[in-house]
């Protein structure tokens, strides 16, 4: 996608150690416009998919589902991190490791809102290592829902979580892949 | 507003221990039309104010927060829980006590997204004991920016944070006022 390929050239900041920071526009400061356009975008590639839910994960995932669910008039449901007293007992649970937080998150979703009847578009904002979305789609298994597709803004091309997801044979659409990256240059390279 | 009361009459759950459980369509499932209902709302309360920015904290205000802007063409910013690798150094902090997960948490907004010239609506779910608001007018407040404003979905009239907030002059437009609540009946009254 054009749109966030220019942007990310624009606002982005490559940083040692393959971190890329987006903060300014993606999941820290959010620009909604730009997430409109991004649902756009998926709904243009979805377009065959009968989507009648959004799954993502806390936190910087859901600010992106909410303004793309409206592109599918479908609800939004987020994976939350660690148990909440507020949560009732039934859940489906799963463990998701962190890279950017060098941790273990128990991940949990409330078995009334996943069921075999769900077919689900998993939003989030980055793929790297794919460990998020590999806890996201355990949980959608154990729910017995059926995943449509999956909707990243940002994958790391140069990291193996994207390649995996696709020899699996499940519909990945990232809207910008990157290649390459220079954190001496700040030179990004995209996919086509 | 009277669409929200009717909701949480209808879909939420009154527990033992003063919990208001709403995660059908607020804070773990989230209705998206719900939510741009309550972003107009918001837009005719707050429509002499110069709001040019939305302010919330991860994770469940982020949905409302993102939905909400779309009515104010504002970004929104979410304060982030603990320190994020991917965080510049120069970050506004302040701690956050959540009455739900018992702990205290670090909040830290970074210093290029709050400035002295922002106008700032601060957008969040709940509203009971009143610590994440508290913790979120300590960080506005280190960075200069004014805050126009304070919208919340549900605020429980019965514990003390409204009501603080509110004796500071500081203009709180709570959506839906739970004047008192028995787990027991399942009865919830609203304040008007």
């Amino acid at each position: 996608m054009e749109l966030l390929e220019e942007r990310i050239r624009k606002d982005g900041t490559v940083k040692e150690g393959n971190v890329l920071k987006v903060d300014i526009f993606l999941n820290h400061q959010m620009d909604i416009d730009l997430f409109n356009e991004m649902g756009k975008e998926w709904k243009r590639l979805f377009a065959d998919c009968p989507i009648n839910k959004i799954l993502t994960v806390e936190a910087s995932g859901i600010g992106i589902a909410c303004v793309v669910a409206q592109h599918f008039y479908a609800p939004v449901v987020f994976a939350k991190k660690t148990q909440s007293l507020n949560i009732d007992g039934e859940v489906y649970s799963t463990k998701i490791e962190s890279f950017t937080h060098k941790k273990i998150y128990d991940v949990i979703v409330s078995k009334k809102f996943l069921s075999p009847d769900d077919h689900i578009l998993i939003i989030d904002d980055f793929l790297a290592n794919g460990c998020a979305l590999e806890g996201l789609l355990d949980i959608t298994k154990k729910a017995g829902a059926t995943v449509e597709g999956i909707g990243i803004a940002v994958e790391k091309g140069f990291q193996q979580g994207g390649d995996l997801i696709r020899q699996r044979g499940i519909r990945l659409e990232s809207l910008a892949i990157v290649e390459s990256m220079d954190a001496k240059t700040g030179e990004i390279t995209f996919r086509h």
